[in-house]
């Protein structure tokens, strides 16, 4: 799956939504847990009940590998389920890997072979021999950290370097990668100011942001500052969406709360594309 | 596993040697692929092989992701073949995770409780709140990339804010974390010369090193430049070991290297502390 089709998807649903599979055994709702995979049946109903509002799917693989292999097995059925029953969804790893390059080929065969997922999320410290092995996929995507939504991001990302922060080193140095097409960028809607910053370095790239919702990014300042001419933004929300209600109804009230996201996006797209 | 109990290994076997796993299904001995768990069969073999020698191994999740869920099932087989048959020898999950806190601490559940290891690699760009929640475990370390090995590492650990480079400030800041007591850190053997710097700013810290070997470092030269009052180097050997042999008589070939490395590292302790 390419950005053309996301974008087309993004037409289609009138939504730039990314639902973030962060399924913990200990929030799910208690009428799942006598079931064969809990895991896998909680994120097969949410994405049956949203497939139409959601353009992509973000698994973090903590949740999963925190039940050691049975999690990962629930992986595997998940990312399977979205691959054959919805193949016009995005999927995203979010696994924030990064190695030297023979590892990084391994992750890069373990997420976009092995698994078949669209993209992954990775992390720049070791630099452009721990990515290149990811671009090199065709019709695959690199989610590169740059400025990332939590309080630790102002250790290393805002460290200013010859008149240049962190962040914006690691952007401008990763847009010289071979295979740099295939990069798209993690940008935290936290750190919504610096959107336009960002955006400026990269038109036409797609950001992946995280942060609206439980960690209190702000949905219309963020599309103000971050879309392009493609919308070119994804928000992701997790806990926000999963975890709305917690008993036998909380498929209607997740599908109100992304419902609601959805129904905003779209007066957004709509505010700033005419011909959409 | 603590601090104090890994020197006493070192003491005990003469050696600061730490196996690396980076087992490749496509490289092992052809004689092991008929078995029912071929990786693990491999690792197994070398374990039973090279205990006395080695005093700590190295999983790299990499190469187990590549194979999904199976390979996570080898993966746990390791893990716990060596916690149960070999509880002396430290274990490394090299995982290079970090995340926002909610998810660092389900990964510091998926390799300290479920997996059980007696430490993980970490990557240091989310800042201080994607470490912490992994140095909440007493008698489990956490290990944060400081200066890796590979040509990459001069991208974004070598940029020069306010006079200290990105790696420096790694390790300063980290200083002072919650926890940091339980912090070990990458160096990589190919920048020998940073090692005495990086050794003046933390003396009694335990440094995990890779690269000698395949990538070219030095062991003496490490040994001179990264060695402390209690020895405090972890040096990793992963494919000039594991891949040393290709046949029916890889094992006897995967000794003689391992035991090249421990009759050096012997040498080198000998000559440095008259007491061991």
């Amino acid at each position: 799956m390419n950005n053309l089709d996301l974008f087309d998807q993004i037409k289609i649903k009138k939504s730039f939504l990314c639902l973030g599979l962060d399924t913990d055994i200990d929030k799910i709702p208690n009428h799942l847990k006598n079931e064969s995979d809990p895991v896998f049946s909680f994120n097969k109903k949410l994405i049956d009940k949203l497939n139409t509002i959601i353009v992509a799917v973000k698994i973090n693989t903590a949740f999963y590998e925190r039940a050691g292999s049975m999690g990962w097995i629930s992986l595997e059925k998940t990312i399977d389920y979205i691959n054959l029953k919805y193949p016009e969804i995005f999927t995203i790893a979010d696994a924030k890997r990064g190695d030297i390059g023979n590892t990084s080929g391994n992750y890069a065969k373990a997420f976009f072979e092995t698994l078949n997922f669209d993209s992954i999320t990775v992390s720049p410290y070791m630099g452009k021999d721990s990515i290149e092995p990811f671009l090199k996929y065709k019709n695959k995507h690199t989610i590169l950290l740059s400025l990332t939504s939590n309080e630790g991001s102002s250790d290393f990302q805002f460290l200013k370097c010859d008149n240049k922060m962190v962040f914006e080193e690691v952007i401008l140095k990763s847009m010289k990668w071979k295979g740099s097409e295939n990069l798209m960028y993690v940008v935290g809607a936290t750190k919504s100011d610096y959107l336009k910053k960002i955006r400026k370095l990269i038109p036409k790239s797609f950001l992946l942001i995280p942060g609206v919702g439980a960690q209190g990014g702000d949905l219309k300042q963020t599309f103000i500052n971050g879309s392009n001419d493609n919308v070119g933004i994804l928000i992701n929300s997790s806990r926000s969406i999963i975890y709305a209600g917690s008993d036998s109804e909380f498929l209607n009230k997740s599908y109100i709360v992304a419902k609601s996201y959805q129904v905003e996006m779209q007066k957004l797209i709509k505010s700033k594309y005419d011909k959409l």
